[in-house]
């Protein structure tokens, strides 16, 4: 009696279909090289030679994250092409608040049977939040873990690096009472409070991930996938105009995120009714029967960006931002205080 | 009737658990502290000042992988610390490979619902292996995801960048015919060729994760969590010496991986008596009845890196690692070729 011969593919990998995958990657990735990029995929490790001219004290700036539960939407409603761009432009937000400008990033991508047209959908989205950030998609791994993710299921990590002159790193020690705290506006949810979201529109509305919200105007899917914006070129010209302190406004919302910037005895108070809430988050609370408080700390309330600074730099961030086109609110100021978020 | 008022916690993430987590592993990260560190764990990215003393035109390398479903032998014998220090290893080699000393590393772990103590664990791991190599585990991100991971699993990627001088950086270019191979011995399987391990030790021979596998008189899960190894201080002061090229022996086994280095016209010829390969590998040939093909393109077969060097260099590394207590074994040469492994 024979044995039976046990293979690679049985215990669940495909190595050729991830050779497919990879070779139709190739190409969105290298539509994200900068000069500064030396190497090819496919080598163990990707290679960039960062531009240090003029630079006395380059410091590096990196961040890790992931999509978070905003992929279940992508899941439901099919749309690959969108996550990327969320996790690229969130992740640039990250190290923009540190004044720093990305250089590279690399993705990990996890499921259990790799799906070379999924797979592809996914890196789209993620080389033109690359591109679109002028940023090199440097490299990546893709893992097929049989076992690990439901099928059709998947997880996105992405990680960055970026650069900043030592003197320009942004850390909110500049910050002063008196500031004025500059909003600018998100697109819908960005990558937080998708669980809860995802409750209320699926288990309390009983709605559908096709289904419209009438409210709203729009589909759930479409409400849930709106992507998250990157603040890079609406602030990476006022950085030189000495912005004190950028807070991003990712889990946590304002309550949680402003106070990572304030210094001791600095406090911010926020009047709620300084900007248009989006009918989105009303809609949440509403339905939800979700608290204000817990609201404001969950959800960015369409608030994507706080800028800090003084009252003469408030005025010519205004000016720059209006000549991008960019809208912009004063939602409050830094007063005296316990280091905590106060509302009005 | 009063509405039902949904707070965060309700929708599976429970904030507070994550923040007495990270307040668990903020000293585990601390201890990997290097000079070149500026910021604490909490702001929005890390922050690196790399010494470029001397440096003329430094090249920044960066890799990203996970563990893959090694982390299964993990869940099943509930030993979480071993995973970390897998992870870091491998990144150090995948850069160690192209000439580069690290600098720092990031890491993404994702659950659906957070344990703090198998959390703190898993960063044991990666705490410990970021200091052994001399390399700044600098951020990361730790995401609770309801719903994507079943109770008690988790994902865990890594993320390193390093450092090189380019006319330094190791690319293969360099290789000849006539260079010898030289293996360094792995330990066990490192992170690789698991879903096929598994399925012989789980499906064929029965046993369970804590059953001894008489022939080789360890239990299945020591044998399945053996730590992969870092071949950096093995390595790093060789490659003054001049060494040609660097493979490092992962998925794909010799077959895939030495090609990644080869020039053109270049073949490796691997005499597969040449070392004695470990129990461990012939246990799974023979009860999972593989073919040798399969076993040299699936598992390492017992070498984790070769290096390929002239025969003078040869020479010269073999005394190095001789002086380092490394073992070391001439596993073949470079001849002119198709770019393939052949085995004798």
């Amino acid at each position: 009696m024979e044995k039976k011969r046990l293979t690679y593919r049985d215990s669940g990998v495909d190595i050729d279909a991830q050779d497919e995958a990879l070779r139709r990657i190739k190409g969105l990735v290298q539509g994200t090289r900068t000069p500064e990029v030396l190497a090819d995929l496919g080598s163990f490790g990707g290679l960039f030679q960062p531009r240090l001219g003029g630079l006395e004290q380059p410091v590096l700036v990196a961040s890790a994250d992931g999509v978070g539960t905003k992929l279940k939407a992508a899941f439901l409603s099919g749309v690959h092409d969108t996550v990327g761009r969320d996790l690229v432009n969130h992740c640039v937000n990250d190290i923009l608040v540190q004044g720093a400008s990305p250089l590279f990033f690399l993705d990990y991508i996890a499921s259990g049977r790799l799906r070379p047209e999924v797979l592809a959908a996914v890196v789209t989205g993620l080389a033109a939040g690359c591109r679109e950030n002028g940023c090199a998609l440097l490299g990546g791994e893709t893992a097929e873990m049989p076992g690990f993710y439901a099928d059709g299921e998947y997880d996105v990590a992405g990680f960055i690096v970026g650069i900043v002159e030592r003197p320009k790193l942004l850390d909110g020690s500049a910050v002063l009472p008196g500031d004025v705290l500059i909003g600018l506006p998100s697109a819908g949810l960005h990558t937080n409070g998708f669980s809860l979201a995802r409750k209320i529109f699926f288990d309390v509305a009983g709605l559908g991930i096709d289904d419209t919200v009438k409210e709203l105007g729009q589909t759930v899917g479409q409400l849930l996938l709106a992507e998250h914006k990157s603040y890079l070129k609406a602030l990476s010209g006022s950085l030189a105009a000495g912005v004190h302190a950028l807070a991003h406004i990712t889990g946590g919302g304002l309550t949680d995120n402003i106070p990572r910037v304030l210094p001791d005895r600095c406090a911010a108070r926020i009047d709620r009714g300084s900007w248009a809430i989006p009918e989105l988050f009303t809609y949440l609370s509403e339905r939800g029967g979700v608290a204000e408080d817990e609201m404001f700390r969950t959800f960015n309330m369409g608030i994507g960006m706080v800028a800090l600074v003084s009252e003469e730099q408030a005025v010519e961030l205004e000016a720059h931002l209006d000549g991008l086109g960019e809208s912009h609110a004063r939602i409050g100021e830094v007063v005296r205080g316990d280091g905590g978020v106060h509302y009005a």
